[in-house]
């Protein structure tokens, strides 16, 4: 598939996914302001792909900007980092690309001002590649969980949109579709944003992976039914114990899971974890705005002035985690030791 | 409030709920055939209220049509019987209502036709005033579950606009506030159709009940922080072992609340309960219309020719429920014991 995003010499050119599925459109940021907004208003979503397209503003803006003395340079590489990371609070991805860029200058700083730039410059793509590489690692040891003939069900969308091009839960997916291993998919529609329905289901069908679209309330039903063998969704973060934050709804998969013997999976890269956090307790849960569950488009779906509840995450403790696969192999736990490993 | 439907003369008055909350809007049935496509269409909705309207619109045509001898009439009475029952497969209050007007028929064939055409008009309206005494008395019983300064959650709507006029989750919701309990609500937005969204939280702020509107897949969130104090549901029906078919989603809302130790209560009618089933695996779950999911409004949110699965109920089994609140006091369990002594 194409890249979900892309950095052309003086702009970031990403796919708008709030227009999928209806249309396949591309929209062009020309400074990181632009690409703050496109985060903000989730037309690039996906803890990976914000993560990309961050380090990317970053980029642009440095490079294209004139400074005459490292001071000033690092100056406005402080204040566009600080304002990239208030784009999305709970997206660990985004803070680590941010701090990766911004550590590699300190190691630099010593160098040109126009040496800083070319690294910048490089940094930024190295990532989104290491990225897509990430996935594809993720796929490959992901499918030693699939068995042939089994039905998957995934929440919200981990797939090509949500990273550089190949997905975390959707890239082991992906893989055990390539493999011949006859797997079906069922997709959570993911209120309130409906990523399941507009962005999951669209990739899957791309590839004729067979996908059937249910509404979020439906994931016990069929786990119950006995339709559902294992579960894959991805993570925003990761903490040191395991207990992992993604979009709202998981916790509660996991739960139905659990109580319906169905192994849960948590598809990563290993920069989703954040070893700086001891639990999920720690982890800020995003509010959102009431109107993505009051409207619908410009049509109103609840009473004027309701009250509305909208944390867009929710923390899954890793009790209900059967294991987190990453691109450095699949951790299993007890996870307090054996995320610290994979590190090692 | 209003009532839900109203028997006028020559035709039924029902409040057009796929209208809420926009526009508070009746629509006219002038024969039953236009009853049963309110009923399809969920203009009318809710298990008791279904109930009642395919009394009133079975009784407006008997009354209505002229017959030469009590064969003819018993031959319509079954036609129209059998149309109306298939209108909506899985709530048993329309099947409850229609065979107690044919049992009541039946009992009476030797009177003249004009004597059955008057007993039907009386039982029609008789069921509906019924069904008013039937919610107080649960909403009086169901206090007792609802200790004070308490957040209550619930699914989809049991309210005033699923009954005849009060409702059986929210009549408890309802006498609680009435008792000022200081109670809050957190009402599920209830996909695919957002009875929650549209019709529950609607309900609730007409009187002034504190209500807070979250998704489906947000619930297991709130019951997790420790933000819900007890859910109470409604049911469409009922098994002889408790076992509980309600809209799609309560099983889920129900494992969730037996992993956070909350209370998970049923509330409805003993016209709910269906003796003639053993269990939940002998109810038939209606399957919907996939436009339900992939479209809102006119505006399509799913790719074209994706795969739906829509099933419009799920069973809970009884061993997640705390207590079955009906108009003849609380049953706990065991279900299969004191469902039975109930109608004793």
């Amino acid at each position: 598939m194409e890249n979900t995003v892309v950095w052309l010499e003086d702009r970031i050119k990403l796919i708008d996914q709030t227009k999928l599925p209806q249309s396949f459109e591309f929209i062009e940021c020309f400074n990181y302001l632009e690409v703050g907004d496109a985060i903000k208003k989730l037309k690039i979503r996906g803890a990976p792909a914000i993560g990309i397209a961050g380090g990317m503003a970053l980029a642009l803006h440095m490079t294209k900007t004139d400074f005459s003395n490292f001071e000033e340079f690092n100056n406005e590489l402080k204040k566009v980092s600080d304002y990239l990371k208030s784009t999305r609070p709970t997206a660990v991805n985004l803070f680590w690309v941010i701090d990766r860029i911004n550590k590699l200058i300190e190691d630099n700083k010593t160098l040109s001002i126009e040496k800083l730039k070319e690294i910048i410059g490089i940094e930024a793509l190295k990532i989104a590649n290491e990225d897509e590489k990430m996935c594809k690692a993720i796929g490959e040891y992901g499918i030693e969980i699939v068995p042939n003939n089994s039905t998957i069900l995934t929440h919200c969308n981990t797939g090509a949109l949500a990273t550089y091009g190949y997905g975390t839960a959707l890239g082991i997916i992906r893989e055990a579709n390539q493999q011949n291993k006859n797997i079906k998919v069922f997709a959570d529609e993911t209120r309130p944003l409906l990523q399941g329905a507009r962005l999951t289901t669209w990739e899957l069908m791309r590839e004729n992976i067979p996908v059937t679209l249910i509404t979020d309330s439906m994931a016990g039903y069929f786990m119950n039914k006995g339709e559902i063998d294992l579960v894959i969704v991805g993570a925003d973060r990761i903490a040191k114990n395991g207990d992992t934050a993604n979009k709202i709804g998981t916790y509660s998969v996991a739960v139905l899971a659990k109580e319906n013997n169905i192994p849960f999976y948590v598809a990563a890269p290993t920069s989703t974890i954040d070893l700086s956090i001891a639990s999920g307790n720690e982890i800020v849960i995003e509010e959102r705005n009431p109107e993505e569950i009051t409207f619908w488009g410009d049509r109103k779906i609840a009473p004027d002035g309701v009250k509305v509840a909208n944390p867009s995450f929710d923390v899954t403790p890793s009790r209900y985690i059967t294991a987190i696969i990453t691109e450095k192999g699949i951790i299993r736990p007890n996870y307090n030791d054996n995320l610290l490993k994979i590190f090692d």
